[in-house]
């Protein structure tokens, strides 16, 4: 794939929508690009995370252990962030995120994450919404979880 | 209390560690602060939003509507934040928020708090770290129930 049409696809990602096509273009020059199968996994629960991943491409499965074995929590699709927690809360890997599908993800390291955050607020917003968002539905399911559990 | 005494305990909140003290006397001059006594609600699932609290002393218990009722998912204490998710998202209250002791809460509008997080990236970022622990901690509640459901 060219830079620009590197470009293009960070442009149709919500969280890059305030950040202008030379930034863009920059991040998409010091960021990586991978591929993955499915069932590879992008990070591992547990291990050290010092980047965050931009789905281009795909959707992966997130898994965290239980007493019963790894569970399954959540899918997420095309132009996800997944893998910021660990960067913002400099804690381990708080989850396994599996690819479902082939998948191309943009790896971006914590220290341009972190320095895009403070540069652009409107990019912060969107990080905040995503995550508001997903604290929203994973409470829902708790509770519909603790519902279900209580009447069995 | 002072307005000096309201800044003392705003410095305390750490959210707002990065913002200089005469910022946090405007912020303590616009914002209400109001008591709630227990069992009284701060706000309610379905209602608009149009502010974000933050609880200076007490802690508050999280309810959500489930298929069976209400269900407290979370209990929040001192120095939390709440509330700042339908302002984010621009969606009606996702939870029922309840008194869980005596508080004292500081009500700030959805427009001041949108304009610190832009002016105060550091603020931003510590928003970001709030709602990423807030959901790192439900995910893992998640997980659980489900094992303990697959058990059951």
């Amino acid at each position: 794939m060219t830079l620009d049409a590197e470009v293009d696809a960070l442009r149709r990602v919500p969280l890059f929508r305030g950040i202008d096509a030379t930034k863009l273009r920059l991040l998409a020059f010091i960021s990586d690009r991978t591929h993955f199968a499915p069932g590879e996994e992008l990070c591992r629960q547990g291990e050290d995370g010092d980047s965050a991943f931009i789905i281009l491409e795909g959707e992966a499965d997130i898994r965290v252990h239980t007493p019963d074995g790894e569970k399954t929590v959540a899918r997420l699709g095309q132009h996800s962030i997944v893998g910021e927690i660990a960067i913002l809360c400099d804690v381990p890997r708080t989850a396994t995120v599996v690819a479902a599908t082939e998948m191309d993800v943009l790896t971006v390291s914590k220290d341009d994450f972190l320095r895009l955050l403070k540069e652009f607020p409107d990019m912060s917003l969107e990080v905040m919404r995503t995550l508001a968002q997903r604290l929203e539905r994973t409470t829902q399911d708790l509770a519909a979880q603790k519902a279900s559990g209580a009447a069995a």
